[in-house]
């Protein structure tokens, strides 16, 4: 049997149109009350409307019915590769994400301070969520250990959060978190969960001591804990697949990461203002062929059960969505990598509103707003988050016809 | 690649709500004429419709798309099990629906008594389905029969057909049916379809020559056959995959069969009344997490070509809803095995009504009545049979995030 990502990279063409791929996250939402409307519905969004007759709608399941997917495999199914055959690791992801390359035979962690009580026992397990300026300067006092036979390289992400890397021969990522997750008890040491990893799990608890050391006398952060080891998923890349020049215009590191694994370039702007998100397209608009643009908040505040709030950022999305527009995309998706609906504040399983608007190209459906009611009824059915690529690449005039 | 079941295994939680499962038999249908209503859609269900107008409705393919199933397999994709994966022979379905244990190693097979003429020839495959009161005190004749070197257990299930089970070392249980399948030919001898069977069958044929000899001066049930040889599938549980407590509400044999294959606790009730059924519920409600009511007559009207006694059916199990719900489930889902419209008198390959409802947790669409035509519209979309049970463990908060 032909697997989709083979069937891509024997299918596409060298040239097509553009695509803007626009991921607002956990976009799909729920009424607050029966009968009453969700996030997106709730939104006046009137540009995206106006998108949603032209265009055609459908709705995404991410990865599977009934499951919530975490960010990582929501964005990797949205890309093309199933999050149940690709997995990868949290702390490949925090790593990439603050540009810290991790390469074939590297192990990447994510770290955590923590404030610990005079016994060592964790107090907050996140240090005070202590602001980025005063962790910084902690990363760097620990980007000074030096562990014998490996090198270790240590990255600020945000506030409590950094990210390491072990470069070496031989290492293993069969390692267990550190982090108890709970407070009372002692951060655990590097546990090898196979025979292979225990020299890794060494090295990475000498640098653990070592970093003890240097933080002992921090009144926050005078502890720290490591969890998802891992190591690079290799996974391949956009232009192997798709034959794309592909990039990646978001704000969290995470979606750097991920994006950046699948062969992406990270396209940095400033500032979380979709308008100038947007307009930070235009000076690269000829140097590529795919454009990812993630937006967060509305994740942020349907975990926060703030309705009216997420409503608001997809309005500022749709204000913006005419800056958007006049660079002519020749396809634009809008989608959810989840949903996360303020009701229930938290990813969930529901269904991803999608519309794909693409002049020329799309056929339109009966639909004339977008919002979760009129997505479950529209044109492209319900379909896995791994669809999309194909269906947008289809849209852009960028695939070959399948056999004879 | 993570399979669905592994993915549940690691995803349940082991606390969350309550999950009722009520399935009737071949609920889907189909209009008598162009244009009219189908079962469902003609049959007055004011409950199911205000269930629909909450809840979110979808449509299931149980197996595969054309594919019309027995109950068996349909059975077990609602609950979770690819039946092109995982497969139960006829006998040991039989045999464990009416408590007869198949262990590891025992060979099943389901019996039907028959009419022989002179010539030994089949003239009625179904001994004039002669009824249980004289079919039972038969079987207690048989229950002596004694083979050397193996144990033979048989039990009644109901009219002209009853269970077998043998239990010793080294069987197999590739065997051909005993049943000619046609009447003027004579009952086959138990045929090995494997040399591995050779001894095997010389057991069961040693079995039928003694039943032969014991049924040589009945009127009607002077002979046998024997089909579905089969033996233990093993299948993966409830409470392992799904961690819940299940327990099974059926009439018939097969479905209590293929429940306690999954491990769920069969109920027994008096009487085919669904409010009946539905008041069994209350006593065990807090001793269980996960309910499955089957509603055979849907079916049975449905292969009677019986268009108005299937709506009716459909009828009498809405109206004893309240009952049901003033038990107060976290999730209801309200679906078939598969479709048996009253037009084709036999089970069919299109796809059956669902409705999922579980306040604060299910995103309604925009759908009012519980119908086909709603149903294809509906907002869970069109799922696998299989999709069905991680969709009721997710509205029931049983599952965690997949993935960071």
């Amino acid at each position: 049997m032909i697997q989709q990502l083979d069937l891509m990279r024997q299918l596409h063409r060298s040239a097509g149109g553009r695509i803007v791929l626009l991921v607002m996250d956990g976009l799909g939402g729920m009424p607050m009350q029966a009968g009453g409307p969700t996030e997106l519905e709730a939104a006046h969004s009137p540009n995206m409307d106006r998108l949603a007759m032209e265009g055609c709608l459908g709705q995404i399941v991410s990865v599977a019915p009934g499951v919530s997917p975490g960010s990582g495999p929501a964005h990797l199914a949205l890309f093309g590769f199933d999050p149940l055959v690709f997995q990868i690791g949290r702390g490949v992801l925090e790593a990439t994400g603050v540009g810290l390359q991790i390469g074939p035979g590297d192990v990447a962690a994510r770290g955590n301070f923590c404030t610990l009580d005079r016994q060592g026992r964790i107090r907050d397990r996140r240090a005070g969520r202590i602001p980025s300026e005063q962790a910084a300067p902690l990363v760097d006092r620990l980007a000074d250990i030096q562990v014998a036979g490996v090198e270790f390289t240590v990255r600020h992400v945000r506030e409590y959060r950094f990210a390491l890397r072990c470069r070496g021969a031989d290492l293993n990522a069969a390692i267990d978190d550190t982090d108890p997750q709970t407070t009372g008890a002692s951060p655990l040491p590097a546990r090898p969960l196979a025979p292979e990893a225990e020299r890794t799990a060494a090295h990475f608890n000498e640098w653990i001591r070592q970093a003890q050391g240097l933080l002992a006398d921090e009144p926050q952060a005078n502890g720290l804990t490591l969890r998802g080891f891992s190591t690079d998923p290799d996974l391949p890349k956009y232009d192997d697949i798709y034959g794309v020049r592909a990039v990646c215009l978001a704000q969290y590191p995470m979606y750097k990461g991920v994006s950046q694994l699948v062969g992406m370039q990270i396209h940095e702007f400033e500032g979380g203002d979709p308008a100038v998100q947007f307009a930070a397209l235009q000076p690269i608009w000829e140097q590529f062929d795919f454009f990812f643009l993630h937006v967060k908040p509305t994740d942020s505040r349907g975990e926060d059960g703030d309705f009216a709030g997420k409503a608001k950022v997809i309005e500022t999305v749709d204000a913006a969505l005419p800056g958007l527009l006049q660079l002519a995309p020749d396809v634009l998706a809008i989608t959810g990598d989840h949903s996360t609906p303020a009701a229930l504040r938290t990813h969930s399983w529901h269904p991803v509103p999608l519309l794909i608007w693409a002049p020329g190209r799309v056929r339109a459906d009966a639909e004339t707003t977008f919002g979760e009611r009129a997505c479950a009824r529209g044109g492209l059915g319900t379909l896995r988050g791994v669809d999309l690529m194909p269906l947008l690449m289809a849209h852009a005039d960028r695939l070959e016809k399948y056999g004879a």
